[in-house]
């Protein structure tokens, strides 16, 4: 096997189970925290400050408050931070695939990847209702439903921009996946398994080559 | 069989050809030039007008040069028999559904479907290159590349506005398909494998409730 499957997902899609499952079923690795781990050795930050602050998800909500107090300047190390905890990770990227065919959730691994691996790329999104619902249940999250409906969407915004950003690219946008799924109509066990036989049917086409 | 398979797709992505396929093997209707005969009774308009005129694919080119001449009344005129056009396709496709599982390219089909029918919607897209070279394969266009990937890209954007212009939604945005596939990447055939599964697991989910 080394074909490099990418799951972007939107967040409370399932995407990062999907993921999991998906590796089991095919007996390859499944990278996630590896990834955050590698990239604290190469870039020297402690693993818990890149889970905090990758994507800024958290990382505005945590710093916002303080950037009065430092007169905004702040924001531009924190720009620093981010840009640097990006290129640690992408170099994270690019030696698990070179390690052979695995599944990467997440951190624009499709971009970072490009022209560099043979890649099946792939999107998991899903209606907002079932994404709010599903936050509350897995991550049982105390959250109503319309507060767990802003999380999701405010989630979902910072994930576009840092995609945008860093990708200059939609996030989302069909033209840059090989498969998109939606996972509330078509439930995680069936995704897991069409992706399952996607990915073989592009391991088979590359060894026809 | 009740899941009506919508296909929507980049001009050149074999979406069509996907679309047939699929409906053989899975013993279903395929409609494509049956929505065009049926909405030519139900408007007066003639067939052959329709499919030169649906979508405005033909339309601006054919009309186009005789706008000045008329004043420009003509474009009132020409966007009237679009919609006319438009209204009597969107009953047909709601006749046809209305008879069971079935496939339908085109025609913004999982709009007019939406919350009227149990359907699964597809799009099917390719890289411009690919489909490039399947204009000029497949419709014996004598187009050199170039040409062929102006073409592409003019009937995508034509596609584009229709969609968006009836259905306010981004045609080719993820969100609103249920699965998304890359007919270059994963080749015809493949394509048509994993939408036959995807639509038997819709099929089997839906007697489950």
């Amino acid at each position: 096997m080394k074909t490099i499957l990418t799951i972007s997902r939107q967040f409370g899609s399932g995407g990062r189970l999907i993921g999991r499952l998906v590796a089991e079923k095919l007996g390859i690795p499944f990278y996630d925290r590896e990834i955050i781990d590698l990239a604290a050795q190469k870039s020297g930050f402690a693993s818990e400050f890149i889970k905090e602050n990758e994507q800024k998800l958290k990382g505005l909500s945590t710093y916002a408050h303080t950037a009065p107090l430092w007169g905004g300047g702040l924001w531009g190390n924190f720009d620093n931070f981010e840009s640097r905890i990006y290129a640690a990770e992408a170099e994270a990227i690019e030696h698990y695939a070179s390690l052979g065919g695995c599944v990467i959730v997440g951190r624009c691994a499709d971009y970072v990847l490009k022209d560099k691996a043979e890649c099946l790329n792939v999107f998991i999104h899903a209606d907002i209702e079932s994404r709010a619902k599903r936050v509350i249940e897995v991550y049982h999250d105390e959250s109503d439903e319309k507060r767990a409906q802003k999380l999701v969407r405010d989630a979902d915004r910072l994930r576009a921009r840092h995609y945008r950003y860093y990708t200059d690219a939609e996030w989302g946008d069909s033209a840059n996946y090989h498969i998109s799924l939606d996972s509330a109509k078509l439930g995680i066990e069936k995704c897991v398994e069409l992706l399952v036989r996607a990915y073989q049917v592009v391991e088979e086409s590359s060894k026809e080559e």
